[in-house]
């Protein structure tokens, strides 16, 4: 029994919250369940340096989580003076995972920065970064072509959306929370596409290693679970 | 005639929203217009060294603006390594203006940390933090007396809020959004207390010089404008 | 009774050393009392990004206090890696109180940098550093109009000086020295012109809440104040 | 054809120097073809703030690049003043690696902290890494045995290596080199335990999505290159 | 000849200004011609960590420059964030070469910090601060020994003195200015004691390397110097 | 009696191991006794922004220990954010010497940068950098002589190599390791050129201050050992 009565193949409720934000080019509140992250997609001129004069365009995305977006309350990264680890690998994944959806060349010399900021945090923020991640940067894609910028279907080759699972209590399930996380045995991040390709695998033994006959079983319940959020992306677009 | 269509004395709408973080003992989310401030109030154990075996507690704020809360995108500042000048003016002056009406002693030997984050910005936003924070303050002050901890009436000693002023167009206005902040002559912020005591004033000409009598005309307006902020305070918490 | 026994509209001994430095376009050493500060104006070709090729100059100030400018022994803000929040806050303020006076279309594409490096403190840095940064500046411009750079006239549109005032045991006082600072119910600087417009008012409660009509004394104050170091500032640089 | 004429499922020479420093406890320098890692483990009284009188252990890593390690000469990160965020996630999944066959209780409340320092890289350095890591892990547990400090048997539980695989060409191939790895479509990090049970797995799109049968492929051939490299330790140990 | 006229082995004009701080318990500003280095020496009850419950005391020191004691304003290294390897290398050899005359012992428990702030730079900086900063400590010890903390006498075990030399247009000269400084072809920082036992020598060739015998006339004049340095102290400390 | 039972004027076996790493210029592992340093040389385009255009090009040097390179672990500097004084010192004479025998002119607009990384430390790695660091260099510009770069004999003027020297237990010794280096009374060291010029000297009294006559006897070990490095340098490039 999950500690939120959740069936082992439930996701939490997800809902999508665009144009949250009055500035941004795009927006979205995405919320799993109690984890609620905004994300911002900003259109800029300037691209990295390696990029300048190739015609080519770049994606790139940051978070962080708000001090007391936890139970606890964490020092501020800005006052700690640098980013950890975990912020650093976590949006390091989320640039990946967006790229892994985007024609660079079709979008032009510009830069699309996702911001994903954790307003509050229960157990998956990265992977709801990353499926929120999406909607604002195909908001911001939109906006772009409402100025003939872009067209947002040539630079956009398909949707992208994360999910995260782990075997709790010996039994695999589906988008864990704070609760299910820290206790889970294992913990695996799926990161798939609309058309079902695996973008990123992360799987992680917390306590006893895991055998690939679980690992399928994660496999299975993330692929269940990411057709349903790319359909849900869908229906908030359109 | 502002851009808002505004009256000279007219403020825009303030509203609070109360309970808006799971976790915190104490949050609000304070809109003045278009700006946005998540305000969150934790409570520590720990006091800064220099109140250690002093038997008194703290209270403190942190300040902070997503990257994407403004127009143009602004650097990370987890990212850029260091709070910059402005944040840490903020972030000073919100800690002193709550502590303004806090009984340290009473509160005993803990701390209380109000983090004031922006989600989005229209000018205005130390003001509606200091503003916002108190309700912040004051859930937390709440969520201890429940628990026995302290005498919310006891630490709180009075109602504070803020407000800003400046002269626009040759004219003495209250409230200012961003169109008329970055196009102001005269800017000044006013800390006041909920018996209409001064706790701060911070009066800058951008351009010219100003004279007393303008800055009297802007401290008025400032003082109808917090009577009011009050009074909204009163019925959010009541 | 004020420590010193001064009288509360008294100033302390106020004395301006120019051209202290051999190396600086324009220097002075001020000393309100004990505080002594050693500002020096330094002119530099390039100016701030934003300001490239527009024809207009700069005007920039940054602060420091020696280790042992102190009663205690400070820590040296080059070894802990950054300025703290009361540097920056002070060093913005004497930037931003120059400036007030300065054309800078009529200074031309270039930067003054005045550096203000407390030697001894005792109360009132921030108000002797603006003071005594003006006649750096001042003789600075000196320098570079005898080079046929400027005319110094056109840059410097007025005078400008700061005092500090507060109220001590009750009673309005003029320009704390530390003894008073650190008693002082409220604390306020203010920063004028020679022709009497305010640039800045900074006022804090520092236990109870203060009163208009407290603040209104310590204005009269300060503008008493600030006539006379504007006269001495005159006598200073003719 | 792969660029360094290896069959599909061929891993590089892989070889293990025992005792390359001579002041840690544990050090091993491991070669996976040209990627030269020196693997130190460093025994330390102190152990993590949470983990005081807990009676347990703990193993942690620290993971570096010489900055000739590289084609091109990269910024020190000493210089640069801080660890990128690829130099953290690597350092996180060593150390993660190693606990996962360590018991915590059995170590009692010390410290080890194994260093791997890229002296030459060519691809599949944070493999190499975890690798020879594991053998300064147990050098290093076996010096304490020799001082009736710990059992070693106790300690480590079980053995831990780590390969990378991807897709080069459209077939799936073991033990990427830098050539391989630059231009592989997908490039994943497998980390099992020496009875076969998974421990972390890592896998990216570097261009388009992978399947899930191209991911069982390279699983199957990690499988198998990480029981190659476990019977390596055992010879190297024993 | 000289840019200054002066003999190969006259000094510049050199002199002693004590008590020019007035919290310091030590303090002294020290002119060698045109170079101003303010020292004060503080006490601090902590010691390093490594001291503690020694019942041994410590003697450090700490430079830095103001913005515009040079000829070009440098960048203020509290603002750039760390302090740059001359002025590390510097504040070590201070520190080192002040210790060389203390009895750590005799001192007791305590920690005496040398500040060395060069208000005004025209070469041998780092010799004058040595020189001055001697003062400065035993001006602090006899503080000391006026409130019963210490002997002077027995914690300061003899005079330390330093001065530079170099060889400019092919001379050996003592005491270079910056005019000599740099475009000496060798240049060498001697520190001595009273007794005139060597503390610190550090010679560099700037361009072509320089022999066994130029370096014994360095010597030589170095002594001369020092000798006389040593005169000095102890006219301005009697 | 020294501890290695090496004679008074007796180094520790040296050997350079060159080529030691694939990718660099040049490299070199260099060996005194038990201290192994990593040198590489490392061919770079751009040049420092002082030399931009000037035609002339520039030779640096970067200094690091590995964390286990002691006896005792040390914080990784990359960790700790920043190059410790020592650090910074060492690769500031490590840069001066080398360039003493180089004709920048004559290496055009390019840079070196030799990295010294100390693999193993026991005593005297800053001179093992200076002599070895020289082979790295020598064959990175072999490198570039075979490609019509530079001819190497008009970029190299002479040889350059470094030795220590110290009174140990009241004897001038030579080479000293870290048992020695520790105890010594006076530690020093000299870098000279093949032709016997003196490039850089530093001496410093750990204890009691030294004598001429003691500097003396140190300087002539020091020739001694020099002369016999710059013997196996030629051997070993040849």
């Amino acid at each position: 029994m999950r500690p939120s009565k959740r069936e082992p193949d439930e996701m939490r409720a997800v809902s999508f919250e665009r144009g949250f934000s009055k500035h941004a080019e795009g927006s979205c509140l995405v919320r799993f369940g109690d984890t609620h992250v905004l994300c911002t997609a900003s259109l800029e001129e300037r691209v990295p340096p390696w990029l300048r004069n190739s015609g080519q365009g770049w994606v790139t995305a940051e978070y962080g989580m708000l001090p007391r977006s936890t139970g606890d309350r964490m020092r501020r990264e800005a006052s700690s003076g640098k980013q950890g680890g975990r912020t650093l690998e976590i949006q390091r994944l989320i640039g990946r995972s967006l790229r892994s959806v985007v024609d660079l060349q079709a979008l032009g010399e510009k830069q699309i920065t996702v911001d994903c900021d954790v307003i509050q945090a229960d157990g998956g923020t990265r992977t709801a970064a990353i499926t929120g991640g999406f909607i604002a940067l195909s908001d911001c894609l939109s906006w772009m072509e409402a100025r003939q910028m872009v067209s947002r279907d040539k630079v956009l080759k398909d949707h992208v959306a994360a999910i995260s699972c782990g075997i709790y209590n010996g039994t695999p399930v589906l988008d864990l929370d704070y609760a299910e996380d820290s206790a889970a045995e294992t913990d695996a991040n799926f990161v798939m596409t609309g058309k079902g390709g695996i973008v990123e695998i992360q799987g992680t033994a917390e306590g006893e290693p895991f055998s690939e006959d679980e690992f399928a079983a994660l496999m299975g319940l993330a692929r269940k679970g990411i057709t349903k959020l790319v359909d849900m992306q869908k229906m908030a677009i359109s």
